[in-house]
């Protein structure tokens, strides 16, 4: 299985993310990927390969012009207003205020933005870039025949919507990826979230359509972030419903509860028929990820891996969360691996 | 002139203000009250007097009982989670989210809270009650016969809505005196809120009701916090329909231009023949504030004191904003001594 991956990633890396009133070291960090590769090159499964130049028509079907207009100058605009911190606003677009946007950079970024723990630094716009490049290089080699393919991505972007970052996302690389697979002749698109985390971005961009099958298991948002998206009655909208199907599960879920979610979803993703398959892969399932509630095992990665394989449909893994950095190696890698050799 | 004062304020101190994505020594901070008192002192206006215990019936008609049971209780519910910085939420409800209360405490801080600048700290919680109480200690002065009171309110109130909190303020102290007015017999009150930014909880809490009539001067939204709120189309709805009215103005507005807008108010407010008038009064319009930009002068407030008094109204002055700690006494005395000497 070849891997796609660049080096970019590394500049985006926020001084602090903000978690409980304090700024800490970001759990959205770089070591994530070079975990993930000393595995991988433990394994010998590091077949890298490096993206190529993101091709923007995609990426401008799923994601707002005006929107990615912002993420392109936002940094330049609030250095020139004269703030110094990385960039996190105060006002937002609250329950019950206006969807308007203002002119200010400070209410700018409110518009644009979904929650407060991602910065938005010089560099983000250039490694958000080069995520999707390398979910969209992956893509392709899938779309031209290679039975799965790896997105090492970073920043992660099952949480980016059509017109809004957060959740350490900016652009949303399985959306734009599943875009690509439609845009090279798939008729129909299934996307797996198996990240511990609702991906309410992909969620929102596929909301009204039917081309594209949206099923994520997840943290019931009573109790995790995004906490405002991921109920089980979110099953899409016009054309759209019944291709939105949540998985919402309560703390401390165990692979038995787990799996039984995972095997729904791939009952749905069969009758469905796609042509692809892409896997939003976040490994913040496991039982020692610091900011997540479900109990998974390292050898359930790999269990779920090979379940996920007897759909043979061509597969894309794309990077999500994942946050246990030590394990985030071993855990991902025992995804693929399971996937590869069962 | 009764200025109505208790120290418990101080017990509101938050350890820092997130402002341009750094935290920063918050800008609403305990010294400001100094300054104004020892102004009143130096001109021998301090006649001072303390808050009685707070009457919960109005504050329950203008707050959702659910947010004041958070308000009491985010403390304890924030530090049994483990979290060590003063309360600020990662998520919220944003744009196109669902507004469903979470039951984690981070997720619930982010259903209530409209802006992040705003922590809740230990002593948040006591300090807005006895904000809330100086406010309406004043109010009852002026029910039972006084023609003006001043409210030294700290925290301040007017960007409370009827179920968030945010802009450095917990309890609509502007608003539980509008209802603290009617309850005691008014039968029409007007609120006149000179605060710099727009007094959107004020707006928010009155917006069907046409026993309470809104004016609000402030920097537009396009420009200024609260950014979403605050268009000069918000004008009230149902039977509340046009007894909301809001006079954004452009950066660098000067007495020219403000004066103006408080002439129109006040011709508003008479046409109305309220019972009594409650000034939610921030400083921040002066030229120096660090954090607005309007251009009025230490002189301006003294103008426009007088202009209010031509109103001719039972007059309660609630204290709001103004961050140029060393001018602020000046220019809210001003404002008193103008409406009291001309």
């Amino acid at each position: 299985m070849k891997v796609v991956y660049s080096e970019d990633h590394r500049l985006h890396f926020p001084q602090g993310e903000l978690y409980g009133g304090e700024f800490v070291t970001p759990f959205e960090r770089p070591s994530r990927v070079e975990y993930i590769l000393r595995e991988l090159k433990k394994r010998k499964m590091d077949d890298l390969m490096a993206p190529a130049r993101l091709d923007m028509k995609p990426v401008a079907k799923v994601h707002d012009r005006g929107f990615l207009e912002f993420l392109e100058s936002a940094w330049r605009e609030w250095t020139e207003a004269g703030f110094r911190g990385e960039i996190i606003p105060t006002g937002f677009a609250a329950r019950g205020m206006r969807a308007k946007k203002p002119n200010h950079i400070d209410g700018k970024v409110g518009y644009y933005i979904l929650s407060m723990e991602t910065c938005i630094t010089a560099g983000t716009w250039e490694a958000a870039l080069s995520s999707a490049a390398v979910a969209q290089t992956a893509q392709k080699l899938v779309s031209s025949g290679a039975s799965s393919a790896f997105a090492l991505c970073r920043p992660p972007g099952h949480h980016a919507h059509h017109d809004m970052y957060g959740g350490y996302c900016f652009l949303n690389n399985a959306a734009i990826a599943a875009q690509g697979f439609r845009d090279a002749g798939a008729k129909r698109v299934a996307i797996l979230d198996v990240d511990f985390h609702h991906g309410n971005g992909t969620q929102d961009i596929f909301y009204a359509r039917n081309d594209v099958l949206f099923c994520s298991l997840h943290g019931q948002p009573e109790d995790a972030f995004p906490y405002f998206l991921g109920y089980r009655d979110e099953k899409g909208t016009g054309k759209g419903e019944g291709f939105n199907i949540n998985y919402p599960m309560p703390p401390g879920a165990k692979y038995d509860v787990w799996g039984k979610a995972l095997k729904a979803a791939l009952g749905q993703i069969k009758r469905f028929k796609p042509d692809a398959l892409v896997v939003s892969l976040g490994v913040d399932t496991f039982k020692d990820d610091p900011i997540s509630f479900f109990k998974l095992t390292s050898e359930d990665f790999r269990t779920y891996g090979a379940t996920i394989a007897k759909a043979k449909l061509p597969t894309l893994f794309v990077m999500e969360g994942g946050y246990a950095v030590e394990a985030i190696g071993i855990n991902t890698v025992n995804v693929l691996d399971g996937f590869l050799n069962g």
